[in-house]
């Protein structure tokens, strides 16, 4: 029995990509706020790869952000405040996210589980309006996803082995490494997180236990049994 | 300015004493309820002691009540069921609590900095209805209050510094350690945390930065600024 659900946050609750490009064209009018996006959103793996291998200490996805902002405003020839980093904390959530979360809520613990920080999860929850019961993820491990200690530490946190606890996300390598340490597994697609153009996790790349279009179809399956 | 209330919880934000004696009672028939509820609390902090103290590696509170809970039972004279240890899931919110958490909620960031576990206080917050921002506390710091590392990682957490912190609990003691590291205070006063014999915390023993009867008193002082 799944006793508590665990969301992936960027991308799969809120889109990033609408917010940020907002945010920069506000204070970087000069730029292509969508490229500018896009192309922060970019460094965004790399950066976290030299901690999950070892090259680097934790160091959380807020100083992360500010460091790639300044490396990409670089590229673009401008210079960004250090303010604007905190755009990540007040992204939009797609239009199910909250009415989804919140049935998902009355059946379930909901939390977290990201590589953004508890500092960060805590202050997009209040923006977005996202209902979670405790935020789980990156601070909790002090590693990053896929890293296991990631997955496996928000399920200790919540005193649940891993077949209790379900993952959640619009990324089907997210849920690859979560399935490999025996959570249970929901696809929900989000076509347009990166723009009209996407060409990555479009559809399920496996028989994942639950694939849903959106939350509240979720969470109706789930009270289902289905 | 304070960005964020930190909340001690068994006795500031819910009744344990009532609670415990009620599911003792359902379950021990045969013994004086309440003396047992005082006699299993009466446990806690030398258990806690011991990991303070560097005498065993941290164990989380779930596991400190499971075993205060026999070694109470014992002295009883009665066999405890294991389940009965989750009552510390079930305690009722004073009657002001809710209504509070949720003026201070749209105020500022409200979080528990609590002994108990990520996975105790996110059953407990399902519970009372307690409706927190994120869980922090004793877990996050590998712990137990009045250590400093609970508050200081707390704040860390929260990516802030003591100062833009305010410690809101029912214990003296508490508040005592959080302003040494220069987090804000306040008091309020449960009287019958511990019975209508309560001799300990029936007001406040130091100047505090906000004295309120109750949580919605709270929110009104640091609405106004005063």
């Amino acid at each position: 029995m799944i006793k508590a659900l665990l969301f992936d946050v960027f991308g799969t609750c809120v889109d990033w990509r609408s917010a940020i490009a907002r945010e920069v064209a506000a204070v970087l009018p000069e730029v292509d706020a969508l490229a500018f996006a896009d192309a922060w959103r970019g460094e965004y793996d790399p950066a976290m790869a030299r901690i999950r291998e070892g090259g680097r200490g934790y160091v959380a996805l807020d100083d992360l952000h500010r460091e790639n902002l300044h490396r990409v405003a670089e590229r673009f020839g401008v210079i960004a405040p250090d303010a604007l980093s905190h755009a990540w904390e007040r992204l939009d959530p797609w239009p199910d996210t909250v009415a989804g979360l919140s049935a998902l809520k009355r059946q379930r613990i909901i939390a977290p589980c990201s590589n953004g920080s508890i500092a960060l999860m805590t202050r997009l929850a209040r923006h977005a309006g996202l209902p979670w019961d405790c935020v789980l993820g990156a601070d909790i491990a002090r590693d990053y996803k896929p890293k296991p200690e990631v997955y496996l530490a928000s399920c200790a946190a919540l005193r649940l082995p891993p077949e209790a606890v379900m993952m959640v996300a619009a990324h089907n390598g997210d849920l690859a490494a979560a399935r490999a340490l025996g959570l249970k597994t929901a696809f929900v697609p989000r076509l347009t997180e990166y723009g009209p153009d996407q060409r990555s996790d479009l559809g399920p790349e496996a028989d994942w236990d639950v694939i849903a279009p959106d939350f509240l179809s979720l969470a109706q399956r789930l009270a289902d049994g289905r």
